[in-house]
């Protein structure tokens, strides 16, 4: 009898993966994953049957993966949480009676966070701008309703080639409801190797540098920079 | 020359923390941190300093940690990230010149959607429904357009004695936008001892048995219940 973890690595980094998924990786006898994501985790695939296609084959991972793990310990990676913006979803709406267990990891804004200080610490969001499978206008309206509620909003996928507008639309529509000096971060490869931070606000902000290895996160209206680290205060009176 | 780790633990257990973090607790000098927490990390405590208050003592316990971490390996711990609700807000905002390092954890909503199945895999937010420091016309105005743009909602402190009727009245919002049979999760104690699922739908939904051990996670308008598993579909045409 077979067994699929659907593992969530974490930001990219050995350390930064819990021990759960650690050790899920190690007892597999087959890693299926985008090619990159294997990458990051050489050290613990070293030895092992590794199954992996490029960025769009994603269905067919997952059909491979669930397939192996009939007779096989099979783990199928995602980076950050597979249950956000990862493979869990399309495991699950495929499976057809093979056993699955997901294991969640860091997602990305959780990641960034810790690199910017405490910038999601409130009620907040998490958005992909990418329109693959969801209509622009959806993307649009999500952007305004985060926007009017006072949410930190973390934006995943804030750039593509075939998509350059979108995340400086969506900045202009965050500017109708705050503050030009509301703090904006831009987090590069968050904890891995690459890492790279960049700050702006709202009037500043400059998406030249941005692409898909970012994450872009937004303050609400109390966010602040205090000596370079990015606060969204909880409310305590101090 | 002391330091400060600002530790997220995860749910509760230990092989659902990460490797970074369990380092950091091990080569520490003391722990700081609400009672009941600590006691999910005791394994790893043991032997340790420990300083810990109750609930309401945050301010103290972040200013006890910080003056310790001018002379000690100290480690503040929350639950699932420290920087979503957590302690990092408040060390940050308070900190003076200390070496503190934030370590991110797996928060609530990855750990309870990776025992529903899927919930969270498109567009979400994170919401607390504790009133302590936010005025509850903000909390309704969130829920309102979390609703209104089709956002996964996870709601942390869904419940407290101080304030049973402010989930049933998120959820009577929620409905206006979404149809009866949209499915709503509990779930107690994610990852850790004592956890325990309930699934409902908007329309069966008994908030009888919520408490603050637990998380509510409310699905979009695409979600659906598969064999018990709660789905979010990313949108593959399958
Ligand atoms: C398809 S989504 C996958 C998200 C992932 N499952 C998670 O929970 O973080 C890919 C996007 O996640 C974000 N991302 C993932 N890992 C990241 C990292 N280490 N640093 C910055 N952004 C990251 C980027 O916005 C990227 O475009
Ligand atoms: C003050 S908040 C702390 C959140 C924490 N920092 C995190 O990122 O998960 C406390 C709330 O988090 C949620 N929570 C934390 N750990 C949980 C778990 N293991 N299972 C269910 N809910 C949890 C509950 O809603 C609880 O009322």
């Amino acid at each position: 009898m077979g067994k699929l973890y659907v593992i969530g690595i974490g930001p990219g980094s050995i350390e930064n993966m819990t021990l759960r998924a650690k050790e899920a990786i190690e007892k597999s006898d087959i890693i299926v994953g985008y090619t990159k994501y294997v990458d990051l985790i050489k050290t613990l695939a070293k030895g092992k049957e590794i199954f992996s296609t490029g960025m769009k084959g994603e269905e067919e991972r997952c059909k491979e993966a669930l397939r192996l793990s009939k007779d096989n310990i099979v783990s199928i990676i995602s980076t950050g949480d597979a249950g956000i913006y990862g493979m869990a979803g399309l495991i699950l709406e495929l499976k057809d009676g093979e056993d699955v267990e997901v294991i969640p990891g860091i997602t990305a804004s959780s990641a960034a966070a810790s690199v910017l200080g405490a910038p999601i610490m409130h009620d907040n969001c998490n958005i992909s701008l990418s329109d693959l499978m969801t209509p622009y206008e959806l993307i649009k309206k999500r952007i305004e309703m985060a926007a009017e509620g006072d949410f930190v909003i973390s934006l995943y996928n804030p750039k593509s080639k075939g998509r350059p507008h979108y995340l400086r639309e969506s900045l202009e529509t965050i500017k109708k409801y705050r503050a030009g000096n509301t703090p904006v971060a831009v987090v590069k490869h968050a904890l891995r190797d690459g890492q790279d931070v960049k700050l702006f606000n709202l009037d500043s902000f400059d998406d030249s540098q941005v692409d898909m290895m970012c994450i872009v996160i937004i303050g609400n209206s109390q966010s602040y920079i205090k000596q370079g680290e990015f606060i969204t205060p909880r409310g305590y009176k101090l």
